[in-house]
């Protein structure tokens, strides 16, 4: 299967219906329930990071240590599913033209918008570490769309 | 962003997603429900359709007719999207390796499971045709995966 766009598209389809029985709820419960939505898009993205890196290291070499694996998410992982290579090991990136963000109006009028379109991104990252053996927890900040900053910080046992 | 696997794994957590609660029912509201699920699927399929073909047809100059139009469909688009060409015009098309079946078992044992994992597709092609103005039922059979054949039937008006 083909092209970046199809991708894009099946991902707004995919928010779309996770949210759409929503919009009825209201007050606490509405509260309770945005978490769990944003849970669901990222866990599905936590179980296709597992895949894609599964098939992304498979002639790769065994990583040395922490920075290894971490050099290898920000160089190989992050150019091939997000298609720009990040060019510093910091722990957090900041990407000024997201592509799941591109599709949305620019500026700050629908940033309460963000955080369900960077879920899925938030946990296909998250299942990649993972699958490296490195619990993390990560995050992605919107300020000014389509700009975005993840961040993630790796768990110590 | 990139790669085939990303939205091939995608898919597969689209599938698992819509079809999630259904294990619990029986009976006469199960047969209800897993048309309905495979609604939802092929609903997602056409409006992605709706949009690639948008995209595609973006600096195409006019189709002259229906056959134009299944030209385009059969050759471009087809090829862009499913990564295959189809080499004739009938409007049936069997493609003996879908990527979408590639990562089910092979053989008959899953056959029942084939519906879902192909509802999206169809609904991506009959949401391009319909884009373009013809008003279609597709539909796709398989007899031995991974093999699929799609067939397109055009609604006169």
């Amino acid at each position: 299967m083909a092209d970046d766009a199809l991708f894009e598209f099946l991902h707004m389809e995919i928010v779309a219906h996770v949210y759409r029985d929503q919009q009825s709820m209201k007050g606490e419960a509405d509260n309770k329930e945005r978490s769990s939505r944003v849970s669901i898009l990222e866990g599905m993205g936590y179980r296709v990071g597992q895949g894609l890196i599964e098939r992304l290291t498979r002639d790769s070499p065994c990583f040395k240590d922490e920075l290894d694996i971490m050099k290898f998410i920000c160089k190989d992982f992050w150019t091939k599913v997000f298609r720009r290579q990040v060019d510093n090991l910091r722990t957090n990136h900041q990407d000024n033209k997201f592509n799941l963000l591109t599709q949305l109006s620019n500026g700050k009028q629908y940033l309460d918008q963000a955080p369900k379109y960077l879920a899925f991104s938030c946990g296909v990252v998250r299942g990649a570490l993972s699958n490296l053996g490195l619990e993390s927890v990560v995050t992605a900040e919107v300020s000014v769309m389509p700009s975005c900053k993840f961040q993630v910080v790796i768990q110590k046992l």
